[in-house]
């Protein structure tokens, strides 16, 4: 897979800038290649559920961004990316000190575009799969951002 | 449907109050039935994605707490509610000056409930669903919150 | 709603009977009207899981017709309907002499559509939803069916 | 990973047996190690949609029973395994010769089990994956099969 707009890493790293989303969550990113973004968040307590792991939305704004981002990679450089879908399952608490959020491209079309993703925590050196994400993400053309 | 515990409306705003990401949004509880609670929150320039509207992510944590504590409101005293997976559809873009996110059981079980939720923009008197969900929950028990 | 297609009916029902899978799954139309399309089945022991019930993927066999055939009555006399991802929740187990199945659009655009359906199980003049699915479909242009 | 009974193999197999629509589609097992399953299926025209391809309900029945069974390899003896729900994404038309249809075990645990699936289609010695599914699988317990 290759970047089909040579300006795909500048404008995706323009576009992130300005999700309020992200700087308010203290996500940043941590890798771009084509089809697939890495995205990283330090622990937050201003984002917590109420037994004090990172709430499953948070996550899943993460991960949500890294598919996004991800699909983005593959688009045109007249191509927005727009959120169709998106699952997420959660196999076990979004604890620890920090954690890396990965996006990837299943399938690119010219219209729809499937991806994966997953959270990771990070927690002393220890590694563990918290969340994963499928999401269906679409190119809209012909509009101004 | 009716409460299972008599104090399920008082420890269901503890809980949420606990929620450093409810507080952090500026989400808050509007209504509170057996089986089906909705919640509202102003928009938020701190939480949209790149051109502007509210983030899908964002948009997904209000729903998930919505039918994460309506999913509370049927339980013991003694469970606590824990998300298994959701899956969220983007209608619209979440535009808007302010959002309603309504959360309700579709059937309650001993160990699992199932719930599906929306989330209404509310825009100069007019409302529109930019996004819908299906969440599963899990009640959890013999564990200290 | 309305059709947007004056032979939409008449389009649906020949699709519907080249449908092999419906022809040996014993699945008929009940009813049409624009962006809403019911089916039926009678308990069939050819298609059960192994505790006697209906497979989980039979049901979910139904559901996606109903709401595929649904998403088609609002598309245009061009287009051809595909579907792009499904979700389905399991509620009971699909116990019954015979069962519905309702397939409604959400929201139609003129790419994709999203739709939701059930499955209805009916005994002795009860009725049971066992099932949910929340569908996204799209239509598709300029190819020979 | 290893069974965690010593039977799951010869249970799965009479188990598989039992299900009325596995041997009406023509769906049988290749294969099953633990926390994994892979069944086979060959092109039928008796389970197309109207356009001559498998339909996408048959290729999820297919993915569902190989993730059902890929989880039921690592649970106790005394657990029956129940579909709590999947979602399913189609990336390209289900043609080919024959179907392959992987289901593994992403986090096993004692009441649920995630698990995804793919489906392969076999043409002419190419291989191509049409489809996935994330599924969460539960343990039942103390009922008769």
């Amino acid at each position: 897979m290759q970047f089909r707009n040579p300006e795909a890493v500048a404008r995706l790293k323009a576009d992130f800038d300005r999700q309020g989303a992200m700087a308010s969550m203290g996500i940043s990113v941590a890798d771009v290649t084509p089809g697939r973004v890495v995205l990283t968040m330090p622990f937050s307590a201003a984002f917590t559920q109420h037994h004090g792991f990172m709430h499953a939305g948070v996550i899943t704004t993460a991960m949500d961004s890294a598919c996004g981002f991800a699909a983005f990679t593959l688009m045109d450089a007249d191509a927005e990316v727009l959120t169709v879908e998106f699952k997420s399952n959660f196999m076990s608490p979004a604890a620890g000190q920090s954690f890396r959020f990965e996006g990837e491209v299943i399938k690119a079309g010219r219209t729809l575009t499937f991806t994966q993703g997953r959270a990771i925590a990070l927690d002393d050196g220890t590694q563990k799969t918290v969340a994963t994400m499928t999401a269906t993400m679409m190119a809209v053309r012909g509009k101004t951002g």
